[in-house]
């Protein structure tokens, strides 16, 4: 069931059989000469909301924008702050604990939000355990390329020029879902050259083009297809283990 | 054009020929026994979506969660503290800004956005005002219930029964475009009472089913049709003030 | 009864019979070649005290500061920005709620404070919102040309040249109460241009002498004593809402 | 000259000659069953306003809301947390510093205020520090009881029951500048205890009726005319020092 | 060379030839019946204190508190909230980059800091992103555990019982640095259980001992020696990447 | 004791007998020509420490990096921002509340870190006097050269060129603990200038190589001796006050 289509008192009885709950997190950042902006929050998304047709549990709304300040210097990118990014993460937990949920999974596309969001989990945790005995919480981070099975798949598909950003497995996510948005555009160098970063200055001057280490004309619907269906049912697997209220 | 289907070169290009964009904004929060916690986000992102269709100009991702502190009593509500959603409104105003936009117009759907929205513009241009000359920088924030001719053609539609949460035009326009997710649900009052509030637990007990003034069922998809169009034809005679590059 | 001027132990007695307070606020900012730089907090503090004689009911100290960050490129402006008149508010609340004060109504004299103040007290609420059932606080924001009435009295007393900054009515007020600072300045236009603006650049080079909309030469200290007496009672009927302790 | 009284144009001719202000800074506290509420914030604004008649300089609006948590438990009492107070302070320093101030004098009137204000001015400096080389600025905090020859006049006024909290000093001035407020009440003990304490509750605990050290009931009006006229002078021989522009 | 042991101008000497420096961070927190509440800090600090004897590099103060809110349930824990020790990493970092260093390695003890590290480094670079090109600013940061050679070592030292929290690895550097603060207390179990955890309450339930998946008991100072060397060698190497100044 | 070379429960036994603990604070900051860059943190670590030896009281990490912004145009300084410290003292303070200790005394070395530590003092105890009736918190701050009999044997020691920054008596105490790190250096003048400042950039104009009315070539390691003795001797002297539990 997605919260966002639900009413208040339809959220109302589904808490008392479960206390879980998916919230899809994102990035709108620039994915290089051939991926959209969107594309980490529409992976997300799109293996969330999937993955709530095969199981029985409540998806969120996607929280689109992530941490990207690393892509700042590509026009289109929109990034929170580390700080910003904790503080929302910190509210929609307050509101959902608030509302009752108590095993918050947070089903993430974009690998730089990772460090962030395990840090709102730090300072919301830092917080509680400063109070007399609350009532446990468990907030979960799951990126969906690092659900069981998945990182085995790319590599089938992927033997090489998956790299680390444009990555053909996202891209291809994207063109199965959104096939109007699909780009054609000539790549050069055909696969990018990957490495380390610290700003979007620094970014842009060692990844001109925006990709890192990912030849995205790679990309095929039909691999996106079934790389959402292999991540959204290891996302059911995930969530079995918060099944009871 | 969406933003978030878009890769960072066409950006780019759309930039040299205009620098406006218009980033919907709303809520997830409860909205009465038959309206959908989506609501405010989904009204927000249709009509901007459909302006973006009739004009030439971009739309930024939704921004789907507002400030809902008053309706935290009800399970599903999703809120941002208003300092929270001020830290993120400046982050979205400074990426955009940086990409090269000059003109950011917030469409938003939820009428308690309006005070934290508007003292984010006060926080962002406060930090302006002690800069030596920066480039001019345009913010606008439009209710699309606001927008020139739309409460003229509510109160033509809604002679009675309109009120202020949870509004027959507001489910009416979710209606048309999700209408697998219309809810059928006896109201009781018919007509919701009205009035002020203060904070969550002062809001439900004034308002025990979270309506507030509105009977809800008077919600007709056909009335959400006619609801979008207009709303998105005068976004788009908005945009048209913000053309030129 | 001025707060500044009893003793705690008059306070005790006081919250005996009522929970009641006017909280004047101002700014202090430029005003055009004849206005006061400290209009705002003037008129805020000397309707409130009137009130305060004519009802019975406490007055506490002025905030002379507020939120003007358009008005920094004149100088003498002395500007709060937003995120710091939120947290004088919360202090402000935190302290008087503490005190035993349950109806906390801020008498706002500038246009400016209106939405900082508004989403001041959404973050009090919001925290509030989120704590187990704590005792009900009921905020107000009444700016003294919102009073009932006064809207209607500016127009028949200024049926044009009034405008929306140093306007005559403000002028006259500070006029009658500060009659050993009236200045006289020749102006030029009679009435200045009005309309929108972003920052402190944008506003000045938009209205270069600082006034907008107004032709401040209208003022006259007898119709400043008018538009006291009569804001006065209107916050007079205003408190007797808040009078049962 | 008042800064409030003064139009924006004065002020630009002013620092012209002069580029030196002072801020009265107080608090809004109980000072024991004879003392008022605005004790503090009264001191500090009359001994600056006499100052600024006797010498040629520029006095700004008083900061009327101090840091007074340890008064807390007293009703009426108004305190902003220290780091509110800074954000006041900083606000206030950067907006007269772009106005072109160059020396700026803060006249406090509450010694809870002195570490807190100290500590507004390292932040600022901590700032400017890491910045290319700005223009240089003065931040200076003077405590009017701390002027060259005023703790040696107090010696000599109150050879003892002078204490440190709602002392007869300070209600003195406010007993010759506000007649009409004059309480009369009886004290007991005649003296208070002394000493430290940490939080309000422990201050209540300690300080019973508010007072420490102090035996208010030595409070004359003459001293207080005395006192202010000292204090001034002293005032008048710091701000000589900042004289050019 | 040791920064603290330096003056300024051998500071400024030594800029000339390089701009590397190590900052050792670490933890105070509850390391288990055996492990001394500094360990993580003193692991830090004997490591890079090594290397720097071994290589020619600077080496920093200690940052000796990390962020431990899981272990506060346990007496002695010294915990920063994630926020505060970002705050703490962006002045070093401000303060270090003033001074002209460019290469700022963090040698951490204790994996609790990883994700609010990488957090502050990313605040960081959010700001410098969006400023118009900064000089280039290398952040990194390195566990010791996590340096090249160090994970097979401990796998052959301790084919079992090494675990995650108060491992014998740590404790045996400090047996080697520290042998009059030896503990020797008897285990129960002799291995703890392992597993996750969420704040203080939870993980104190799950690890009454406080210990995660070791057996403290394996410790042997000359293990400690062992490891310190092959530790600060590797360190050695890392630095030597950011020799030229 | 220390702190961090005991386990967690030696702490909770130590509990039981006392519930006081010594924090040791200073500051990484230039010293001059001849300090080292750790002076003020050597000096509150090794009079905490030794006092440690003589007394039996619980002695914690030492808080290395203080508020230092003056001397950032000395490189090697490590300066935190003020309000980035009080945060690290109110975490220090929150965790060892809730370990149980009552009585915190910073021992400090810095004479730029009292006002802030004073003001992280006074937002925790703003925080506590907002709540019901917390358990009474005792936090004391002491600088070592304020230490009882301290100042007068500085006069006895340095009838002259003692001054206020790099002075002869802490660069004595680490003459003597660090007696490999004694730095033989030529000054010139003999004493430096001493006054007022603002920033780092008005800090170094004022005074060229750091010093501050100090001769710094008076140090010698047994008056280092001596002082520690009689400060670590005070310090014990102080803690008796709250040795009971």
């Amino acid at each position: 069931m997605l919260l966002v289509e639900a009413t208040w008192k339809e959220i109302e009885s589904h808490l008392a059989t479960s206390r879980a709950i998916v919230m899809p997190i994102g990035s709108v950042e620039q994915h290089g000469p051939m991926g959209l902006l969107g594309t980490d929050a529409m992976c997300a998304e799109i293996i969330a909301r999937r993955a709530g047709e095969l199981g029985d549990f409540l998806v969120g709304p996607t929280l689109s924008l992530g941490m990207a300040q690393s892509h700042l210097a590509f026009p289109g990118t929109i990034s929170l702050k580390p700080s910003t990014l904790m503080a929302v993460v910190q509210d929609v937990v307050a509101s959902l604990s608030n509302s009752g949920f108590r095993h918050i999974v947070f089903l993430n596309g974009h690998g730089g939000n990772i460090a962030t969001v395990t840090t709102a989990f730090g300072e919301i945790h830092a917080h509680r355990s400063l109070q007399q005995d609350p009532e446990n919480l468990n907030l979960v981070l799951k990126s969906w390329f690092d659900l069981p099975g998945i990182r085995k798949l790319l590599a089938e598909i992927y033997p090489s020029g998956h790299g680390s950003h444009a990555t053909p497995s996202e891209i291809a996510i994207t063109q199965h879902a959104f096939p109007h948005a699909v780009k054609q555009v000539a790549l050069d160098p055909q696969t990018a050259p990957d490495g380390g970063f610290s700003d979007a200055h620094d970014f842009r001057r060692r990844y001109p083009d925006g990709r890192k280490g990912a030849n995205s004309s790679l990309a095929k619907p039909e691999d996106g297809a079934r790389l959402t269906e292999a991540a959204a049912q290891a996302l059911v697997q995930e969530m079995a283990k918060y099944a009871k209220a």
